[in-house]
Parts: C-alpha cells; sequence; structure tokens
C-alpha cells in the first residue's frame, strides 16, 4: 500500500500498520517529518530548522514492513490503481493521501512575493530572513519616512500562527535586538496583527481572545480588526475598515491567513465524484474513503470530515490529522487481517478526541483550551510549553528545543538568526 | 575607521580597538560570524548552520565604538579614502580589508556547478543536501551501474577540509544511515579521497600523514593519490595519474581542492602596486600595510605575509588570521594614542605564534601538531574537541555543539539531515 505525504496524518497511519502483514510505501517530497507547530519560532530565530524536523528514514528505521520514498507525487490513477510520481509509478491496493495543504492567497497569488506564507522550512527561513534583513535596512537608511517603513512589521492573519509571529517579533524588537543597532532603535518597530473579523482567535472562546488580545497589546503589538486586506505590494498593504480604504507602509508582511488543500484533492474529486470545500479539501466518508473507492482514503489536512451528527467539520490541526491517520491505518489493519481488502467488517466508528488546542503569545503569556477548562496567563504557558515538548518526535530533539528555550528565556536571547542567502534577499528586499 | 569583513581577522581587529579614540565600522556580506574549521560538520549533518554562527551584532553589543553594517563592498579608492558599498560610500582614516578567500577552480569555473566547495553556510546546506540526496537517488534507482554512481563520492583535496569530509562521510554511510535503507545497503558506498601531491595532509609530517592516511583506510575512504583531476562534469571526474587518464564515476563530488583571494585584493594591488601571489593574496608589509599606504591593512586570507627572516609566506588558517586582526588593531590603537595618524612609533614587530594545527578524521582519530610534539588518535582527537569548542564564540553555542556531539557519538546519529530546497536539487542532482 501506498501512503501519500509525511506528515502527522502519513506518518501515524505509516505507524499503525506496523504489524500489519502489509509492504508500506511512504513518500513525500521532503526527507523529514516536520513539526509545523512549532515552524514560527524557527521563522523568528529562536530554534534551528533541523530541532523541528526528524529524517522520515530514521522514525521508520525500525519498522521493517515500511519503506521511504522520496518523490513528487503527481497524481492517482484510481481505475488502474497507481500512483504516478515524476519518473515512475507505484501500484497499490490501498491509498493513503496525506498531502496537507499550503497558505492560499485567495486567488491573488501575485500577494506570495511580498507576503511569504509560513508552512514550511523554506518559507521559515526566508521569514526569518525578511524580519531580520528589515532591521539592518532600516540602521542604513536615513530618509525617516522609509525607515520607519522598513520598521513596520505587518503580519496579516489573527489565527494562532500569526498571533504566535507576533509575539515573537515583539520579543525580537524589545529584548532580542534593544543594544545590537546604532542608528535605529529596535524597540521603535511597529508591528500589525490585521485581521479581517472583529477578533483575533475567533476559534476561542472571547475569554481567551479578549485574553490574548491584552497580552498583544502589552506587547506593543497593534491589532487591526475588521480589516480586509485589498492589496499588497512592495511598499506595504492597503486595507479596508469600515468601508473606508487605508495604505499602510510595511516593507515586511507576512501571510498568516488562509490555506487550501493540495492540488491532489481536486484531482481525486474529478475521478471519484467526491466534493470538495472551498479550501479545496475533500469531503469523505465517515472511514475516510472516497465515494466509491474504499480503498482509497484522503486524511489530514487534505480531508473535510464532518462527525455524524456534527455541525462543522473537523478544524485542520495536527491532533486531527494524527488521529485520523491511526484510524485509518487501523482500519486497513484490521480488513487485511479479516481477508477483506476493500470493506471493514467491524470497523468502528472515528470518534475524535478533542484535548484542546493553545497558542502561545510571549512569555507566561498563552490561551489553552482543554477538557479541563480555558487558562490564559503563565498556567496556559506552562501547559503550552510541556505539551509541545513531549510532541516533538525525536528525544534529541527535545532535549536541544528544551536547552534553547530555556536559553532564550533566560537571557532573551535567540542565537538561530542568520540572514542566508543574501544576494537573492537583498535584492528582493528593496 | 573601516573593517572589511565580519571573519576571525576583522572581528579581532575590531575587538582590539575596544578603547580606542575611535568609531569603527565593520561592514559584512552576512550578519554572522561564521566559525568556519567546522563548517564541515554542517555539510554532514551533524550540526546545524546557526550553531557555528554568530550574529556580529550580538558579539559586538557592548563595544560602543563599533557599528556593524551589513554591505557588500564592491572596492575601495585609496585616494579619496572611501570604501565604496553597493548604495553609498563610507569615509575612513584608516581601513582593514579582510575580506577572507573564496574556493578556487584554477581556471575551470565551470566545474562549479559540479563540485561545489565549503566556505559559506550556503556551500554547507548545499552539499549536504547533495550528500543526502545522493542516497536517496541510490534507492530509486534500479540500474545498478547508476546506483553505483549515486553511491561514489569524490572529495578533490586532501587538506584538512577533505579529510575531515571523507571521515565524516564514512561515518555517515557506515553507521549513521546503516538501517535507514531498503534496497541499497548504504555501506556499499565508495569514497574516493583525490590528492594531486603523493600524500594527503602534505602540510603535517610524513609520521602524522601517514596515521591519518591509516585511520581513513580503516574507515574505508579510498586514497587516490597523485591524481591530478582533469574534468568534472554531471557523471564524474577525469583524473590523470601516471600519465595514465582514468574516468571515475561519481555522481556526487565536493571541491576541497583550493582557494583563492577575494577580487578586493587584485583592485587594492592595482591601486598600490602591491603584488599578489598565485592566489590572489596581496604581499603585505611587515606591519600588514600596503605600499605606499601606511593606513591601510590587509590581512588574514587576503594578505600574503612572510615574517622576516622565514622562507614562507604564513599559512591561511584561522589563528593567522586573528592574530594578525589583533595585532592590526592594536597597532592602529596605539598611533591614535601617540596622535600620529599614519606612521606607528613604537609598532613593535608582528610574531606569529604558532599554536599547531589538527584535523579531526573520525571517532577517536585525529591528528595534530602542537608547540609540545605531535600526536595521533585518541589524544589529538580529544584535543581536538577541547580546543574546537573552547574558540566558538558564544556560550550557547558552545553548550549545544557539546550536546549534539555527545550525542552523535554515543548514538552514531546525525539529526541535521535535512535535504531542503528540493525541487531546485533535484533538477540539480540528475
Amino acid at each position: 500500500m501506498v501512503i501519500v505525504g509525511g506528515g502527522f496524518g502519513g506518518l501515524a497511519a505509516a505507524r499503525a500498520l506496523k504489524n500489519a502483514p502489509v509492504e508500506v510505501t511512504l513518500v513525500d517530497r521532503r526527507n523529514f517529518h516536520l513539526f509545523q507547530p512549532l515552524l514560527y519560532q524557527v521563522a523568528t530565530g529562536e530554534l534551528s530548522p533541523a530541532n523541528i524536523a526528524s529524517p522520515l528514514r530514521a522514525i521508520l528505521r525500525h519498522q521493517k514492513n515500511a519503506r521511504v520514498l522520496l518523490g513528487t507525487v503527481e497524481g492517482a490513477d484510481l481505475e488502474r490503481r497507481c500512483v504516478k510520481l515524476d519518473d515512475r509509478e507505484l501500484p497499490y491496493d490501498s491509498l493513503i493521501v496525506a498531502a496537507g495543504a499550503r497558505h492560499s492567497y485567495f486567488g491573488n497569488d501575485q500577494w506570495e512575493q511580498f507576503a511569504p506564507g509560513l508552512k514550511t522550512i523554506e518559507d521559515a527561513t526566508l521569514i526569518r530572513h525578511r524580519l531580520l534583513f528589515a532591521f539592518e535596512a532600516a540602521e542604513r537608511e536615513t530618509d525617516p519616512q522609509k525607515r520607519a517603513a522598513w520598521l513596520t512589521f505587518a503580519i496579516i492573519g489573527g489565527g494562532p500562527t500569526g498571533v504566535e509571529l507576533a509575539g515573537a517579533l515583539s520579543e525580537i524588537a524589545h529584548h532580542t535586538l534593544k543594544h545590537d543597532f546604532r542608528s535605529i532603535n529596535p524597540q521603535d518597530a511597529t508591528i500589525l496583527l490585521v485581521e479581517a473579523a472583529e477578533h483575533p482567535l475567533a476559534m476561542y472562546s472571547q475569554k481567551l481572545a479578549d485574553a490574548a488580545c491584552a497580552s498583544l497589546e502589552k506587547l506593543n503589538v497593534t491589532i487591526r480588526r475588521k480589516s480586509k486586506v485589498t492589496d499588497i505590494n512592495a511598499g506595504g498593504l492597503t486595507v479596508e475598515c469600515a468601508g473606508q480604504s487605508e495604505f499602510l507602509a510595511a516593507k515586511t508582511v507576512v501571510w498568516a491567513a488562509g490555506v487550501a488543500a493540495s492540488p491532489l484533492g481536486k484531482q481525486l474529486a474529478e475521478q471519484t465524484g467526491a466534493t470538495t470545500d472551498r479550501a479545496g479539501r475533500l469531503v469523505v466518508n465517515q472511514d475516510f474513503s472516497l465515494p466509491g473507492h474504499p480503498e482509497v482514503f484522503a486524511i489530514g489536512d487534505l480531508a473535510s470530515y464532518t462527525p455524524s451528527g456534527a455541525e462543522h467539520p473537523l478544524p485542520g490541526l495536527a491532533p486531527v490529522a494524527l488521529q485520523s491517520g491511526r484510524y485509518v491505518g487501523r482500519l486497513i489493519a484490521r480488513r487485511l487481517r479479516d481477508g477483506s481488502p476493500t470493506t471493514g467488517g467491524a470497523s468502528g466508528q472515528f470518534e475524535y478526541r478533542d484535548r484542546g488546542s493553545m497558542a502561545v503569545i510571549g512569555r507566561y503569556a498563552a490561551i489553552a483550551k482543554t477538557g479541563f477548562g480555558e487558562f490564559s496567563g503563565i498556567t496556559a504557558w506552562l501547559l503550552w510549553v510541556l505539551i509541545h515538548l513531549r510532541e516533538i518526535t525525536q528525544f534529541r530533539n527535545r532535549l536541544l528545543v528544551l536547552l534553547q528555550w530555556v536559553y532564550a528565556f533566560v537571557a532573551r536571547d535567540r542565537s538561530a538568526r542568520l540572514i542566508t542567502n543574501v544576494l537573492r534577499s537583498e535584492s528582493q528586499g528593496e
């Protein structure tokens, strides 16, 4: 069988098939599993890429029935039951597609060059690079207006990623770089969090969202509510708020506003007649299979799964991907055991266990909604630290991340502040 | 005054001027100081780039008379006493040029695409990427001959960098990746160390070089002596040995054979009438100044300095750069104190303190020549570990590097095994 994608979903599925009598081939474009929830810390220079990435081969090293193949999946032929790679075809009996999502500009792809999103290691190093380069450019600039534009950072989208980026950026400006410059004061930086809705963090309760906003404002982050972005260019962005259009001069813009499923979703929809939602996610059956294809499954960010009786589909979060991957892996294992390759006998219903979600804002400041209740402030912050450390895949990385967090916390320093690929970005910078 | 370059030389000069009554501007294309002696460990996935890089601003944070400017120096006008950046000019009263060296292909620049060198962070991640991708490509390849070419790694140049790369690559093939693949056995990899001279490590005594070669051979590195590279292409390299030409099929080739000084050297030579040596290094006066320009100094890898009475110029090593930088910094400080901006009164002769040099080959295997004698094996290896740890600039990095070394040693694992920028390299790979 074939699994496309080595994220939380694909990896959980592979692991759930550990003792099943089947050859598992996991295909990914990358040779590593990425712990995406900490990607913003790479973008803000607290961690190195390797700290949140674990080689897929190392993870599956001892699972003898699993092999990893580095390759780009271009599509699947569900009739002939094979996955098309760039240079070959892989036949399968069961297929799990866990190809995830990328950020989406809602039809304005030309914005990407000015406002990169944060989904991959390359995205993170590009953003890190732009954030740091902006301070360097401001130090060189003598015109006060241009300097102010270099010192203005706009983060579009008030979800967890946007909030976490804004908080970390404030820490950089107010503490990490405090004594580093001679012509500018990094504390003069303006950090804008641009949110189209009435409040950032709409997926949380009003109480938690308010606590988060209060923390952000204490960190000198300016929250622009009900502000819809209508244009982005090299000089800044245009927002529409209460019918009024306004241009905000900002040389550094980060996109944390929306995602769209992998194009594989659309391809599979065309072959199966499945519907896709607005974000391109495949509406799947109750066992994550596709209509008419009980041997093909879509999980994680590629799937739109509405539990029976629920009103809304499950959100695009790591735990959903992980649990759906594990469920489908076990389902396939059970089918193999029962000798029925396509239909599950006692398949059991998928039940999502919502252990809650959280976002960190700064030192001692976070929000968490859990099964035990809602928390903000230092309790949520400690919870966040513990849970994220526990979930990082490799023991070694856990140790390194802990050490770097402790150091960053005590010294208010971030050592992964490298501007690499300078030539490329200098031309991008201007 | 202006210092061009934030390597060992430039940084040492800036620090030596700490208490001098002068404004120091340090210009670099990068925002970080790079600990080059450990760059090969980034290339082989043991360390992350941030572990061996320290932000220049952080290093000079508390030196109030120093400022850092991120910029590319395009030249200097010694008549008008100004340094030309890409977008402005910087006037100076004293100038220290410490722009270093890049690898050189001796007139065969077309080889660079097939055989990258190892001087920058980008070089290191590119090489890491190619090394790891080669194993991935071999796993995918079914043709035995092509697979063998993917599993053949050629390192050109038997200096310390080449030897260290070969040793680390052997560790990767024989231990790190041991259980990671299903179609290939990474231990089948062939590692070639191609040296034009009779022995690798010619700068060491015969005894030490022999010990190093024995260690390499124990690690299954094949040493090709007296082999001159005459061509490199996408499929491999052609070497000439004892009048015979031979093609070696190797999809991964690394260049560790030669360096050339920054083009700034040639520019300064034209303006001052200074001579340059074969590698483009400026032949400097006994105080590192240029002929007719007592206010302009060249240090580090950009300078060819022959101590009075010596036969050969000093080698291009970190300690030479560091000591020459410190010497020139102190010289300028003394001139400022004495009120004479161009001529030093009691300037004192530069004396290079040769504390020795070393190269590490593998576990417990290294060679070291020091003031106390020559060492090989475990003694040299321990010495290498201690000295390199001590010299890393930031305390935090020292801790992180130590932790990662201990982990890599005990678990024989390397976690920074990321193949990033996949699309670019896949096209490069084939």
